[in-house]
């Protein structure tokens, strides 16, 4: 069987400590027993995982590459992350740098399914980058919701997504918001000629996050969003390639937070929300922006975009979609910044900029076609 | 409607900041807009978080006491974690430190089914801490690791788990492997007259977790165990309500180190591993002991320990289930630090003790029932 590969920094007083610490993640991710007490040869030297190399990248972090076998994983994708990250996520100092699977994993776990030339597809727009907004906020009626909707699709957005925090409360009952804010927003598509995405939010508790997808495609969406780590990251895989629901798949970042927010532990910002999340099938990830109410840094975020767009033989490249305190301050800086294979989401940016939402997004708009005019012309 | 408050942890430089920080924290968790745009006095004062008090923790750290209006929520268990945790998770320097849930809450997640009571009725032992082992290393076949299985009963321990990386793999298929290991340990159970129990480990990709519950329900399974963190805690949730399963569901840590791993962010030991796998309906919680192969010390296992035992109104205890390292040497020391109302895991230690682990497991059952006995007379 072939063996995938998975790279770890860990903290470590030399190479030999590096290389100990090393064993004990190779043995801790597989076996789970004491290696020297494993008879069966081809567990001890295949199942095991393997140390294929340990280099020093300061005097405090060293990089361990791990090899495993296949056959620990099975064909799960569950297994998988439980392979590369399962009990050594509780060892600190022990941080996920890159994971490289096989091609026969890759033909598993099947990746997005639509990645960022699927969307633009459906979106029908290839010369900029894509721009996205949310209703809310949470405690307005489903109705107000759907007027929202419309005046954003009416101003030329390209997505509108649920606010993540929209599910189904008394306020607005999921099954009444996503029929109305689709009414609502191909009536505006009929009058402004373009293909407006609404993004139903579809994360719920357990099965339930597949049945509303399934919903949501019934009642016409073509996009849907999951908190992946509220859901599991296998529910959104799930309802990524599910023949009923057939939708791209939107990444939100809620709950997510504490897997890459302390430097020397987790995963990378590039192993996670690019890797993984692409194993996982999203085709958009969306995380927060540097400069707005986050802390990530600028070069956090051109990690993510690394990850996001990296060759990974068989996995399509996916859209990141920074947000998180855009504004018409920053916008062109973040178009600078990301280029033209992003989606921007805004939300209180365009509140504050015009009270009337839907002028808000048309001055948005002319300012991304500038932006975008300028960068080609190199002006 | 009643409001549930959540404590953080957070960096500050002085109480305004604080204040301010909490602030934040109160709009994100909820609205995620911004508040002084907000119209509706209900959804302004009611639905946005409400920052109930600022106490300096010491100089470089503050305790705010925020609540919740349940309508931000309904009944969902992964919304009530994203009100709790979502995008503050990502906020470097927060941390949820404990989670007051409303009666009204409380009766909607339900909570453990069996809790310390039910799972002592199940295994008929009253007196003493329970052991559980665990089946492994990966890639042994299925009739080897059911033999392994019976080894074990046969000495008289009280739960044989499978190894958390034990799925459906190759070399053991899950749907062989459930039938065959219950055979073996309901063999010994009619030897010894004990009523050990096999623990199948149903982890797995989407709705596939709760097919395996069922799957192992029928097959005569008398618990389970979730990664909870690889499946998604709702996934775990919906097992644990299956009226089709029916079963006490033991929660592994595998993949949730991330939200306990760094001090300052993520969630304190007790609630996440107490509070919030209570409130998942996790009737046993696995964690890695002090003094073993992870770094957990005494102080956050002392934590652990207190979030599944103290009282939360409507919520059963569960049984806190420290493993990962035990062995002959250190055993003694464990009962009497966690006390008669824990699960103790041991694998490696009993196969390290005795190559024969019938007689490993017997030797471990004199040991334990001396030292209960020792502290019980007070010597």
């Amino acid at each position: 069987m072939g063996r995938f590969f998975v790279r770890y920094s860990l903290g470590a007083s030399d190479v030999a400590d590096a290389s100990r610490q090393a064993f004990d993640i190779a043995v801790e991710q597989t076996i789970e027993f004491p290696h020297d007490l494993v008879t069966d040869p081809h567990i001890r030297d295949e199942i095991t995982g393997r140390v294929e190399s340990i280099e020093n990248i300061n005097n405090q972090r060293f990089l361990a590459t791990i090899s495993y076998d296949e056959d620990t994983c099975g064909t799960e994708f569950t297994q998988f992350i439980n392979v590369v990250f399962g009990n050594s996520s509780m060892k600190p100092g022990v941080r996920v740098e890159s994971i490289e699977p096989t091609p026969a994993q890759v033909a598993a776990f099947r990746g997005p399914q639509f990645g960022v030339p699927g969307i633009r597809e459906i979106v029908g727009v290839f010369d900029r980058p894509l721009l996205c907004s949310a209703i809310k906020p949470m405690g307005l009626d489903s109705a107000t919701l759907a007027d929202m909707a419309y005046r954003f699709a009416l101003g030329g957005i390209d997505f509108i997504k649920d606010d993540h925090g929209l599910t189904d409360q008394r306020s607005s009952r999921f099954e009444d918001r996503i029929p109305m804010c689709m009414e609502a927003v191909e009536r505006a598509n009929r009058l402004t000629g373009r293909k407006c995405l609404y993004i139903p939010n579809v994360t719920a508790d357990g099965c339930l996050t597949l049945a509303r997808a399934r919903f949501a495609r019934r009642a016409g969406a073509s996009a849907v969003i999951v908190s992946g780590a509220l859901a599991g990251l296998s529910t959104l895989r799930e309802v990524a390639l599910d023949p009923e629901v057939g939708l791209p798949v939107f990444f939100h970042p809620a709950f997510c937070g504490s897997y890459t927010v302390c430097p020397d532990s987790g995963f990378s910002q590039s192993a996670f929300f690019g890797q993984l999340m692409r194993l996982a099938c999203a085709d958009a990830v969306i995380f927060p922006s540097f400069g707005g109410r986050f802390s990530f840094s600028r070069a956090q975020c051109a990690e993510i975009v690394e990850g996001c767009r990296r060759p990974m033989p068989g996995v399509r490249p996916v859209f990141p979609a920074p947000g998180g305190g855009m504004n018409f301050g920053n916008f062109a800086e973040s178009i600078d910044f990301y280029g033209n294979d992003a989606i921007f989401l805004i939300g209180g940016g365009l509140f504050r900029h015009d009270p009337d939402i839907t002028r808000s997004v048309s001055d948005l708009l002319t300012l991304v076609e500038a932006e975008v005019a300028r960068i080609r012309d190199g002006r």
